[in-house]
């Protein structure tokens, strides 16, 4: 993240690869291969043409999963960092002139090339709709197309998971949301990237230790049943771990819940003034039965102030429905369900050219429609409350805020290029705020948020395709 | 993978984190804080006690996805890996060294802390079912504990996609399937080990770049239509395109696809002899149809060679669904379903403790049972088809072959620890074919496969409940 701490992404020198076999992992010292292999076919064939000229690539999502009302675009952050970055070095180019066609004068090229294109982007946090530019690459043709997998990877993880977690914190109101996901997600970059997309949609905690590191998020974890397994009785453990961690939340669900909670209240009286703890956590079982029976039994015993904690399975349905039963319970863990997005796991993201040579482009496969040329989105409010967007060409003018705003130039990040995370948390919170209530509800709302095509951008499609049908003959 | 080629794991000593904002990624260097923040702090009460005796730990899947007749076991020599390379760097604890209750004594334990334990797994390709270890961890409590979010982590990711599509290529008989899924996979890392699940499982091929480097598998491409929309016409540009590959596959659904088709044909005739292109590939609309009508189309015009490939939204359903109606498809490119596993994108996995100091142990959650101890899995086999299979402690005697076997001794692999992916490739063709038949269907088979429960295990798990009973009360 900009601006934040400094992060480990500079791998050590040593220390890799050592120790036995080898041990792959993506950096920005191989992601210059993380690419479908056409990117690199057809970048051969534009060096052979000299197709070089400039391209106008648009990243959106064709249709919303009927589980999603919206989505939260996430990844900028990331992405940008990724064209800073993108390069070819020498073991990449070795690797790619084993590639029949490939060959010296190409891979020269190659090795020379960088990314020295603009970007247009809507904010992270912002919520978008069906076929809204999330991002739009300004860029020569090979420049623009060779980003496309990495581009499309970064804003789709970061986009599914914070579009799912925003639903998540929705469904928790004023109660906590701690992020449990990490052992389930996709892969050590799913990891990684969760927090910050997280975060962005307004995940309290989480309890990946590297997120901290990296993203500056807070972090919070105490302990697994294997700890309780591991000693004697469940006292004894929990004495142990109080005479390390003192403000800790003790889990009480290995054995027996509610004697779990009883043990707790032992030892609150066996230590008086000194026990601090903080809580205890239910992770199994019913958990609204549960909660209130371990309410009464702390309240009981004069500890209103322990909150208690429930995890096991959630998502934010079975969130809602402990929150509006009144269980009482403080905060919620929440793992695998927001950790691969479990309802809709994938968006219909796609990455098209749009225009070339300043000319409109598009393809006419059935149902996948594009919009040609440079974009613009309006986001029409009315007394706060976001009433419509008008999709329109660049340089139309339209009642709304314009959403998309140049975040890199001839390859640098502007200073909207350059936003911190919390800048970022923020605009969620205040834009979600603003949408139509109906779509900041679970169930799918009866009609999609309108998404409006300006007059003259239909009329840009209609030419565009004209000339398409052109291309077609041929 | 051991024993292919030399992979790009050792990240460039220069390169990331230049050029402006960082661009955080998981390596070797920095994967000691992808973990959970608990396993670090019930490791500094381990500490504190002196809790340092043998655990061993169990990675199971409680129960399979109704979606799934079995699963595919796969992602072992990843976690071998990080088992092998897993150390704390000055970095790592100098973040820690930030988190309260983490002391100098604790950190520089860690700094020395490397994983010199034993492993037992079942081999990667083999089909598990539910509550089978597929993996056993025995080392010291606070080595098992520590790496319990990255195995889970990487055997969960590549479980989840080799299971996937395993159906996939079940759905399509002797066609070729190719994986396109990179660009809506999780991130890079679920980028990079999807194509090593997928060969195990048996795709034939995949549009990763970088999966063919550090994996040696089949890398494909050819064009998108991004290529096609660039040039001012299909003709132009499948013309440009072949003069650089002249054997490729040509997209044709950009602007209609038999439209498309038959400008292959003419240009066939145009080339006469020169024309070598190996096939046509469809991205959208009603693939039978399609296929069938461009099929007569070249078949008419003497193409009887050139192959057809189908593409766009593809799954195991509508894969099984074209080639039961016998469309004239050779070949599919599969992405997003098979790239997420979109029906079951996660497993309900645990890595549990079952013995520590020698004793089996267990919890008592509701629903969450745990079979005690190291144990076996005894595959028994009747003409060559897997009739049952018995869950045994380790020790005991059974008819059937024994999956688990150890695959790390003391820290290093052992010889069964380092086979090479085409090995665990052949494993799976060979293994899937000794299912019973209707597991091998898509549907969710009538019953489960059986997994019995050997009785001196039964007996082991009722005396560790009777232990873990007294220590709810202890």
């Amino acid at each position: 993240m900009s601006g934040r701490r400094a992060d480990p992404g500079v791998p050590p020198s040593t220390g890799d690869g050592e120790g036995g076999d080898a041990l792959p992992w993506v950096h920005s010292g191989n992601m210059g291969l993380l690419v479908d292999q056409y990117q690199f076919t057809m970048l051969r064939a534009y060096h052979a043409e000299g197709m070089l000229g400039q391209a106008v690539f648009s990243l959106f999502v064709r249709r919303l999963p009927p589980e999603r009302n919206y989505l939260l675009a996430c990844g900028l952050d990331t992405v940008l960092g990724v064209l800073e970055q993108l390069h070819f070095p020498d073991d990449a180019l070795a690797h790619l002139a084993s590639v029949e066609g490939f060959d010296e004068s190409f891979l020269g090229w190659l090795s020379e090339l960088r990314f020295r294109g603009d970007v247009w982007a809507v904010p992270e946090g912002t919520p978008v709709f069906a076929n809204e530019p999330i991002l739009e690459v300004r860029a020569s043709l090979p420049e623009a197309q060779v980003v496309e997998t990495l581009v499309m990877n970064q804003i789709h993880l970061q986009t599914v998971l914070a579009s799912k977690a925003s639903r998540v914190k929705a469904a928790a109101g004023e109660r906590g949301v701690v992020d449990f996901g990490l052992r389930r997600m996709h892969g050590t970059d799913a990891g990684l990237k969760s927090a910050r997309a997280f975060h962005i949609a307004g995940v309290d905690a989480t309890s990946n230790v590297l997120a901290g590191r990296v993203y500056g998020v807070p972090v919070t974890g105490t302990m697994a049943h294997s700890y309780v397994q591991a000693h004697e009785g469940e006292m004894e453990a929990f004495r142990a771990f109080m005479r390390v961690f003192p403000e800790t939340v003790l889990l009480v669900d290995t054995y027996d819940t509610l004697e779990g909670v009883r043990t707790v209240v032992r030892l609150a009286r066996e230590l008086g003034d000194d026990f601090r703890v903080r809580g205890v956590r239910l992770d199994s079982g019913d958990l609204d039965a549960l909660a209130r029976a371990s309410r009464e039994i702390l309240d009981a015993a004069g500890l209103e102030d322990l909150r208690i904690l429930a995890s096991g399975g959630l998502d934010e349905w079975s969130i809602r429905e402990l929150v509006r039963a009144g269980a009482p319970i403080d905060g919620f863990g929440v793992g695998t369900g927001m950790g691969v997005a479990a309802d809709a796991p994938s968006l219909d993201i796609a990455y098209k050219l749009t225009e070339y040579e300043g000319e409109g482009r598009l393809k006419l496969s059935p149902e996948k429609p594009i919009l040609p040329g440079r974009k613009q989105i309006f986001r029409v409010e009315e007394e706060e409350r976001a009433v419509r967007d008008v999709l329109a060409g660049e340089g139309e003018h339209h009642r709304g805020r314009p959403l998309l705003r140049q975040v890199m130039s001839a390859g640098e990040r502007t200073e909207s290029g350059r936003e911190g995370l919390d800048v970022a948390r923020d605009r969620a919170a205040e834009e979600l705020s603003r949408l139509p209530e109906p779509l900041l509800e679970l169930e799918s709302a009866d009609s999609a948020f309108p998404v409006e095509v300006s007059p003259e951008l239909r009329e840009r499609q209609r030419r565009a395709a004209d000339r398409a049908a052109e291309g077609r003959a041929g």
